[in-house]
């Protein structure tokens, strides 16, 4: 399974960033095609070094590359730079049990 | 559901970092008490601010308290410093579905 993990970065405005992240970036991400499982965390302490936490998690890297080269990703994708202006770091890898 | 995850920073010695991890560490994590699931990153991208990721997750707070609080747990935390030898970041939240 291969895992997105996305770390955003504290935002000026908090109340703004839920409102867009809850009412369209969320209902927007998760018809992404394929994709497996999609959570956020949910009371993270607010000394966390990131203000929120997203994974969202595919079959293979096949499958999240065409999700994300599909509509519904391009558009997911294009909408990050509409919340998270204070930035955030995205990373992908495959998750191994141990 | 109580996700731990722990960004560790790249480390000066890559190869005693893993021997360590490998063999002494998730040996002794796993054996954590109440433990549901622990994963570490794989094939994480060599340019990634973080050289590898751990998710550990518990049924609570309290499960995850008891058993970093065990005996097994203590000796756990305290391996940290024998291989982060850069650091690392801890974060504690509840995993949301959404």
């Amino acid at each position: 399974m291969v895992r997105m993990l996305v770390l955003y970065n504290h935002p000026e405005d908090t109340a703004a960033f839920d409102k867009h992240y809850n009412e369209i970036h969320i209902p927007l991400a998760k018809q992404m095609p394929g994709l497996l499982r999609y959570t956020v965390s949910r009371n993270l302490s607010k000394k966390a070094p990131y203000y929120l936490i997203a994974e969202l998690d595919w079959e293979d890297r096949d499958a999240m590359r065409a999700s994300g080269d599909s509509e519904i990703g391009a558009k997911a994708g294009a909408d990050v730079a509409n919340f998270a202006t204070a930035g955030a770091t995205t990373m992908v890898f495959e998750v191994a049990e141990v």
